[in-house]
């Protein structure tokens, strides 16, 4: 008789962004004339860049024209894309080789993707709050999780301890749901960490296109010894609006060996026998913005996102409620006022001033207390609900 | 220290399709002018349908457009898609629930993925010659495989033998590579024995659309009780030449239990943890396929392919070489002339013909002394293989 993978009995009932729109799904059910003021899901709301626009469209008309047409792709990635985004990274003084980047679609599907290279039997570190599929994905494997939590003792930027010595470690900077960013120097000590106890961090820098403090780093591979010790995902969802158009890419460089095994063999091999590559029009799209005009493009709707940002950040000021993130990140996180838990100050927006954030212990338990505000909505949504938010919390 | 997924180092060396890539680029590096007729891995040829065409082009309009761009999709797929692929089913009288279809992005990927619902501890059975990432996959995983090998003697379609009782059953019809094809009376077996001892089968159908005899199933849930056992997985990369767009969809039926859990629903929390969906565009495109201009226009390019099967069939009759497959299935399955053997064969046809085919030893010992051609090739080329092919062996 088969056995189902029974870790999946370990799960928690369901998702934080389920839940979220089951609620939704049930105030609009009594309310189906409500307007809802959309600051939650961090999905973005400005339509693709032109460059990316004019690629896709080529492409597709290259899938139309027996010469020009694409079958198979390479399963690690396009070379015109592995090169573009080596290119990207050697702009910050990164210098990897093309076969040290792989085309995913996507981070999400990546960060599950990735554990296939890891012993059951590993253990994880996930430093919270933290993106729910990060725990989710290892109880399905059934790993051992140690959760670090973090708060405002350490500007939810938590050193290594030493009491726990976990095989994997994730590090999500700038951080979703906080928006803190680690400096090169915290990041250094997580480097030396992981390199002195052959761990390896899985490090998601989904947002890097958001730090305007040039200080801080964009890439764990700024950070020297990074090359033996560490895996970066990455994600165009947020940096050029490919939530719902899927790219990401991951990088495992060649020094990475653990027990006598490359990290980056191995991926090649998982990926020659698990996928038939990313989507030729999706990587095309993908290839525009890392083109002089792409990137353009794109830093102007970051910039967009960032005013977003500083207008939610502007109330809270006024009203006197602390927040982190917002600057070098999409994310605004804020303290729920008057003492409120999470899903207490969810339910109370939602029904008030018709207003959805992302309550902060869906990112687990130290994330209870707060609140995760997204820049990524229109720019009309984010005025109305500061307003409103204004207006509602002065009493 | 982080210990790897040790299973990798149990994977033979390389795969079989980067090895005749490598000897393929070995070949043109000595004689970079060669013009090479290949009839080897299954890429299509033929670009997009005018349907599809359209479709892709609109939904990238939409991604320009604030008013209609889309972000994160539902992470089992769009519901417009979801709804065409049941309509699809329902034709055959296979009536499915839209959140029984789960949109992929492709029969490999998903065939890699959907291991996660199973015990590591389970048993596989490959019925081979088979392609070869359903072994690779699961040695990746650390279980034990029981190799079915099938021949001459069942016509490639081997019965249940009840000597061996694994856990999932890997069932691909019609077949890559041998082209054979599971009458309903010989599938029901399979599904018979697979509700008997608690197994599940994986029924690969890629190859469905290619099936020209109206008494074969195109669904195991064409078979009475197939919905107690079997999850089918396929692709539209033969269907519709999505190999370079990248699409395909799995059927998790509601009433597949094992050991009190319900893989539909573990399904959807994987795919809520581990994904974000599919390409909102690429959806797009792969709706098109199913509405009824969509299908013309892909059965004229099935035809096409059809009659490049027959080329080749008729050569090989008409050089007294056995083979198998081509009439419900897009690969022909010959014995290779002179008792060789499948590289001995390959090496053989590149060297003297400049022919590239896919050599039957590639899909599991059984395939030996045998030799895949795929009719996926341009008709210019099949022929002109085909008539190398007569000069060559008529000798």
């Amino acid at each position: 008789m088969l056995k189902p993978n029974m870790n999946y009995g370990e799960l928690k009932d369901s998702y934080l962004f389920f839940n979220i729109s089951q609620k939704i799904n049930k105030y609009l059910e009594d309310r189906p004339a409500a307007k809802l003021y959309r600051m939650g899901i961090g999905d973005v709301s400005l339509p693709l860049c032109d460059e990316v626009i004019k690629a896709l469209h080529s492409a597709v008309d290259d899938q139309a024209d027996p010469e020009r047409f694409h079958g198979y792709m390479p399963e690690c990635g396009a070379p015109f894309l592995r090169r573009a985004i080596a290119d990207y990274y050697a702009k910050r003084d990164v210098l990897l080789s093309d076969d040290e980047v792989f085309v995913s679609s996507g981070a999400s599907d990546e960060l599950g993707d990735i554990l296939d290279l890891f012993d059951r039997a590993s253990t994880a570190l996930v430093i919270e709050p933290a993106y729910p599929a990060y725990v989710d994905a290892n109880i399905m494997a059934g790993r051992k999780i140690y959760h670090l939590p973090s708060g405002e003792e350490n500007g939810f930027l938590p050193e290594p301890d030493g009491k726990v010595c976990a095989d994997l470690i994730y590090i999500c900077s700038p951080n979703n749901p906080t928006g803190a960013v680690f400096n090169r120097a915290k990041l250094k000590k997580w480097v030396d960490y992981a390199n002195r106890n052959a761990s390896v961090i899985i490090f998601d820098a989904a947002y890097e296109a958001f730090i305007e403090d040039n200080s801080l780093p964009h890439s764990i591979f700024e950070i020297n010894g990074a090359k033996t010790c560490a895996i970066e995902i990455c994600s165009l969802s947020k940096t050029a609006g490919f939530t719902g158009t899927r790219l990401g890419y991951t990088v495992i460089p060649k020094d990475l060996e653990r027990n006598g095994m490359y990290l980056n063999d191995m991926w090649v091999r998982n990926r020659t026998t698990k996928t038939n590559g990313v989507s030729y029009i999706i990587q095309k799209g993908g290839a525009a913005v890392f083109t002089e005009e792409g990137q353009k493009q794109i830093k102007a709707n970051i910039a967009f996102y960032k005013e977003n940002a500083k207008i939610l950040m502007h109330t809270l000021d006024k009203l006197g409620i602390k927040y982190y993130g917002g600057k070098n990140a999409p994310y605004v996180w804020m303290k729920c006022p008057y003492g409120m838990k999470s899903w207490e100050f969810f339910d109370c927006l939602l029904n008030s001033v018709q207003i959805i954030g992302t309550p902060g212990s869906g990112f687990e338990s130290c994330g209870e207390g707060y609140f995760r505000f997204s820049s990524f909505g229109t720019r009309d949504d984010t005025v109305e609900a500061a307003r409103r938010m204004m207006n509602f919390l002065k009493q």
